[in-house]
């Protein structure tokens, strides 16, 4: 390894390079969920092939097809850049996930600076995308990049997998990673993904994230919408019916209700609380960006346990019942609830959907009602959990230990990213999420930034 | 009364000139809801002031103020018009409230005809207006020429208050009434409104309105929204608290859970409910136009009592959650849901704001939830109940009996009418709802109609 402080000094001295690099790809609107900024995404894929075609590397940009959209028009998805460095089988083949896509952002949203001219203020390199995700990608490609330029051998092949739709759902990316197990992904060793933040200024690694089943529960009634004044009293409303059944679905200490969830949970082992406890998180600061003034739990072992290894159960709101400002006096005909829970090992989706719709029907038939319950279930992803004893961890362990000379946290993420899991149930692969972001980032906020 | 078979055979010989001038008023598309059509609103008010000028009668447009839009602009209201036809202090003065503006209506909504074009399909004259309430002002106009073209002098005064912004809250018209309480209203000794219909085919009168007491319910937790997966099971979620508050208002039977509501009501008494047990009412037609399979009752007096002399509860929608197609993964940060209480007397809508707010900060407090709960009343109608032995009513009963060789039945309105009140309250005068629309002449809906 002595070429590792060549490596580092390689890295100080060109960080000004990397920032402006930074820059050229933040000031590209890529947008993947606004359908007018298609033509920039398009040009986010192209600059992204082009960097990693002028280091030298096997690049492909691959057709994943069309998207439908509402109104019925069919446009190109953009495609997805697979990229290759070295392929010599004596060594582990490596593969680092990312994406170039951004949420949307405006200045009048409240940010301080123009989100896509990345603007540095006190070492934090603010702008949309800084930190989801074009800053850890363009980490990886300048570490490979700065291995050439050393003309030092690459330890491992390196290939990465470049998407421009993680933002609305990688639209597209299932299908192609399925058609390519048995090409690009073949000789796949490890698959890392740095889509994901620190929990706290400490670093760490994450080896799960939790799935989730989305819900829909329909109640119709009247044929039409009718005035609460001329027919209230006489017809037994969908709405009542609806809020009569959701408020059976979690109690007001955050206990889900259904028979059947809570017992399916992996239970919760003296290791794992142990290494919780261990976890630097300021409950403080988490409750003041929050905003609120009281959590669920008031401890930290019990705060981060509900956060990522326990489901929990989110009511989203109602489509079809009145939702503007202002009042109306109407009876909505048929409203639709949506709400999801959060899915941990050992869930099976299956198993929840079937629990949930048993369980709101049989609470809907004692309220004797005349009106029509439909329960469907529209996502079933399931959690993501990779084992930390595994070599690809003792890696990053020891890479995070020699940069920070800290060890990282182990962390998981409430959230779902199906990806992960996709990857691990096609590939067979183990998968290694490596935040380069900060807790503080504010991923899908104003004011995104990536600190220098 | 030897003039009547003089005046009835003038009516029917001009059956077709009042139809042309129905066609002329219901092809001006005096939606009040839309700016756009202001114009047209204003046109039909002049129209309006001109039929009954050219009648002779001392006419004045009442500039009644201005109407500030929700962007800021400010428009001018459509002006009211009075009219007066005889000043004999010997004479009763009797005063014929209607309205010349319209629902919104689009061929595109699913009518069979265009709305503002009547077409004649079997006696059904369609077109939007029609009924609601264009043919019913017109008879009361074409009734003093009939006695004007004849001759005959009227039996009383008579004055007409017609207004345009009745479809949208009769902006500025309590404003008016007060203003001219000791000037147009001081000789007034009844007032007539024909803006309602008849239960069934049998003709009525309406001797009763229901109030109505309209809520916001707002919860508010977080600063701003929050993404389910990376803080769901760490939160005290506003939606779960919202949904929990809104089931403790009404029991799946229909009953108001709200301490106090119940009691403050005029008990049913014995020649209530015989009154009830005669009307003429189709509980088979009903369900069948609602398009449900069960009523809340199945009698007709529970039936009918529920919808006219009872409070109801109706839960119309949540405002801040997530109410759009699709799925989204948010927990709202606040969220305002909407709710209204029909108020029927002994009702007060000052102690049912505090019934219901006192209610509803109970059971929150028992849900120990850090977020905040704001309860407001937006709206706070009382309702309208005329006494049905007055000279009034019996004028109206002799009239129904003269013209269809029947009794009426005596009916109330579920909904709120609230310039019944108001005139009540202003005037002290006694006022009689006059039908003369049919029970399925489709007010507010597609293809309303008015027969011959």
């Amino acid at each position: 390894m002595s070429f590792l402080p060549k490596l580092t000094q390689f890295v100080d001295n060109h960080q000004e390079e990397y920032i402006e690099a930074l820059r050229q790809w933040v000031a590209v609107e890529s947008d993947s969920s606004d359908i007018t900024k298609r033509p920039e995404l398009h040009r986010m894929m192209d600059m992204t092939a082009e960097k990693l075609r002028l280091m030298g590397g096997k690049v492909e940009l691959v057709d994943i097809g069309k998207q439908e959209l509402t109104n019925g028009d069919v446009i190109s998805l953009p495609k997805v850049v697979t990229a290759q460095f070295g392929n010599d089988p004596s060594k582990d083949t490596v593969c680092v996930y990312g994406h170039v896509d951004v949420q949307p952002a405006k200045i009048e949203d409240g940010w301080a600076t123009d989100p896509y001219n990345l603007t540095d203020i006190n070492g934090n390199l603010y702008g949309r995308g800084a930190s989801d995700n074009k800053a850890p990608v363009l980490a990886w490609i300048h570490a490979v990049e700065a291995y050439q330029a050393l003309n030092i051998d690459l330890p491992v092949n390196v290939k990465f997998l470049i998407e421009g739709m993680e933002e609305t759902g990688s639209n597209g990316l299932d299908a192609m990673i399925m058609a390519q197990r048995e090409t690009f992904f073949s000789d796949v060793d490890y698959i890392v993904i740095s889509d994901c933040g620190w929990l706290s200024k400490r670093p760490a690694l994450t080896y799960g994230t939790r799935g989730n089943c989305y819900f829909f529960a329909e109640i119709e009634g009247p044929k039409q919408d009718l005035h609460s004044g001329v027919y209230g009293g006489t017809v037994i409303e969908p709405m009542t019916d609806l809020i009569g059944i959701l408020d059976t679905l979690i109690s007001p200490s955050g206990t889900i209700l259904i028979p059947g969830i809570r017992e399916a949970v992996a239970p919760f082992s003296d290791e794992e609380w142990k290494m919780y406890q261990d976890i630097e998180f300021d409950i403080e600061n988490y409750k003041e960006k929050i905003g609120i003034s009281q959590l669920m739990y008031s401890n930290k072992v019990d705060l981060l346990a509900h956060r990522w290894r326990y489901p929990t159960l989110s009511i989203h709101g109602i489509e079809g019942a009145f939702s503007a400002p202002g009042s109306k006096t109407v009876i909505p005909a048929k409203v639709t609830a949506k709400f999801s829970i959060r899915q941990v090992p050992n869930m099976d989706p299956a198993v929840v959907k079937k629990q949930v719709t048993d369980y709101l029907h049989s609470v809907f038939a004692k309220r004797k009602s005349p009106n029509k319950l439909k329960v469907t279930m529209i996502i079933g992803a399931k959690p993501w959990l990779a084992d930390t004893q595994h070599t690809l961890y003792e890696a990053g362990k020891a890479a995070v230990k020699r940069v920070f000379n800290m060890e990282p946290d182990l962390i998981r993420e409430g959230g779902t990213i199906p990806i992960a899991r996709t990857f691990q149930d096609v590939t067979g692969k183990s998968i290694i999420m490596l935040p380069i972001g900060g807790f503080d980032d504010g991923l899908h906020s104003q004011n995104e930034k990536m600190s220098r």
